[in-house]
């Protein structure tokens, strides 16, 4: 039966860790993603495609701090606006191509894709997320001083800036998605977590910050009314006692559970733990609504229920 | 009456030839832009907008000149792709903010657009297209040498790169942008000329060239069946004997007439000659069909004839 399905595509489907991000790199990765989501395509389920950006985004970074003498460094929303239109340039045309070998004729479209924070959430008080270049000590102190960054130590491999990551709101470009997917067509949307934006007396405007692309995927799930969020990774299944003895792979949990496991302190924060969280978000929110943690390559096995880990309300 | 108009914002609605290209300044110009536009929406007309992005693709290039020992530069397809997100941003936060002031509930959705050219283009033989930074004739040698860039002096300014322009043949996106359109959407597409892409035996990949945004424009024009394409300029009407003895603003022209100027030399290659000629292009696919060339901020008089160049079959 045809469902609406919500992809969200890890930064390992696009750089790996130990690549530097060229052309090329991102290419061929990306190509070897649109394989798999091609064999949903084959099954009739209308797809929404979402994907993290935190690579890319850290080269156009990389590429402000280099040349700020010479050209106007851009802002980490204009910056994510950037990698929405090459990362969803770089899945339109893989994908297209690989869906007009298979046959089909399903248009797919990248839409710039704006989602409302709040100016109020708390995460603005504390920043989190690691963005861009490392520094020694000094000259993060430097940066603090002269551009307001806030800087912290990153895991024993130098400074980095660090910026907030508040909750995902609102999409604001919710309707032109639901209408181009009804129109069947393939949506890329809310890429790299979305472009940041609050609302003040003018309208929208853009800020400095970074919503966490799995916190935004499920929004977007929420909002095209899916059946089904997948959020894609490198491992096949969601583990408990990762790592320590005990450890064991879960081919399904409730929301009881989950939120239990959550409590144990299962879930690392910069990895699994976002996904289990947007996973619980996604389905309290409607009855029959499944999210399926599971690796990229076997994300089709998973709608029978053969990998993965299925989380249910 | 509604009409589908295209709009073809020029690079000066962006960057001011004067301007470093800021974000502050982006977005001022953009917004002036988005004030204009907000009268022909407030008409109840269907519009699409797209735009020019030299100022915007050459410090694109510029970062990646600069950057390149750091972190790997991209070609021109995928530095079109980054623009066309930013300005798709800018364009849409812009005139979404001015149309909720004016009370109008109008999406707008930027789509990220790969437009097809042939691979056997002459153009690929003759690279006639300035992008980027200037160099010297010493540097300009070793690039040529080391990356194998025709390279050119730029009117007595330095040594630039040039790119091949070949002509637009088939917008990807057009059956998304079509969609969009029907279903009440003002579409930003086709950026910066579009993502020039060619056919291959793997269907469609990224080449190093640049489309003209109005030649572009004209073909999108033609796709959505538009009933008018502006030509938006800093100049409020074409001239002919422009700065010299006999100088005259033309309100309108016919296709012949046009045609006749073009063979008088006068319309310059580099400023009022492509224009000319995507509006005769235009113009020439079907009857009742309007090219306008006119100032941002006159082109909603030009609806009713009061400003601009009107040109007809």
């Amino acid at each position: 039966m045809a469902r609406t399905i919500v992809l969200a595509l890890g930064g390992n489907a696009i750089t790996k860790a130990q690549e530097k991000g060229t052309r090329d790199e991102q290419w061929s990765n990306i190509k070897s993603t649109c394989q798999y989501i091609v064999a949903l395509a084959k099954e009739g389920h209308r797809i929404v495609i979402t994907h993290g950006n935190g690579p890319q985004v850290g080269n156009l970074l990389r590429k402000n701090e280099i040349a700020q003498e010479v050209v106007p460094p851009m802002p980490l929303d204009v910056c994510v606006s950037n990698t929405q239109g090459s990362l969803g340039y770089a899945i339109c045309q893989s994908l297209g191509n690989y869906l007009a070998k298979a046959g089909l004729s399903i248009p797919v479209a990248s839409v710039i894709t704006q989602v409302v924070v709040d100016a109020h959430d708390p995460a603005f008080q504390h920043p989190t997320k690691f963005v861009g270049s490392f520094f020694s000590e000094a000259e993060a102190a430097q940066l603090m001083a002269e551009k307001g960054f806030t800087m912290k130590e990153d895991s024993g491999r130098g400074w980095r800036r660090v910026v907030p990551s508040p909750e995902p709101k609102f999409i604001v470009e919710k309707d032109v998605i639901r209408n181009l997917l009804d129109a069947g067509t393939i949506v890329v949307a809310a890429g790299g977590g979305g472009i940041p934006v609050v609302e003040n007396a003018d309208g929208l405007i853009g800020i400095e910050a970074v919503i966490d692309k799995d916190m935004a995927g499920q929004l977007l799930a929420n909002e095209v009314d899916a059946d089904a969020f997948f959020l894609l990774t490198e491992v096949e299944r969601v583990c408990i006692n990762f790592g320590r003895p005990g450890q064991r792979q879960l081919e399904k949990m409730t929301v009881a559970e989950a939120r239990e496991y959550q409590a144990e302190g299962q879930f690392p924060a910069g990895s699994m733990g976002p996904k289990v969280e947007a996973a619980i978000r996604f389905v309290s929110t409607g009855n029959d609504r499944q999210a399926v943690i599971v690796a990229l390559e076997k994300a089709s096995l998973a709608l029978t229920g053969q990998s993965g880990t299925v989380i249910t309300a």
